[in-house]
């Protein structure tokens, strides 16, 4: 995952903060907010995306989702499969 | 969400169960499967779909990815929303 700065990293936060981050970054000017999530922080990702279009920024739409396995070194050295998704979002306005 | 049979919905139960859901309808003939999760399976869905194409189904791939917003009535008879998630798997075999 890259450090772009029109995306947005779902973690433990509540659901609210990172709508507010993808408010900011159209609120900007960006037209195109990257939404990505690892684990069960998945479905919190999809949450974000449905509130920010229905509730915040009605011309705004989800125009891709991409999923992913990647691996992850685990602390025994041994590594871990987990999914990913990445949600791209654009402002039509 | 309809009760098409080519659908597997994510539940409570352990992953690999709905990963041998899927495997047996593509067994069967069938040459798409929908995967359908809601609230927190979305991220379970994820993981069924990644792990089906990746470790059971090599053929298969995803090739539609839509999420949703659906109201749910609660019992003091008032709403939540709640997001949903539709993955459609095809088998190019």
């Amino acid at each position: 995952m890259d450090e772009d700065e029109n995306t947005v990293f779902i973690g433990s936060k509540e659901t609210m903060n990172y709508v507010m981050a993808i408010m900011e970054q159209f609120n900007r000017g960006s037209d195109e907010v990257v939404i990505k999530a690892r684990g069960r922080a998945i479905s919190k990702a999809v949450d974000v995306a449905e509130i920010t279009k229905n509730r915040f920024l009605e011309t705004a739409d989800i125009t891709d989702i991409m999923t992913e396995t990647e691996e992850l070194e685990d602390e025994g050295g041994g590594s871990t499969n987990v999914s990913s998704i990445e949600i791209t979002m654009k402002n039509k306005a």
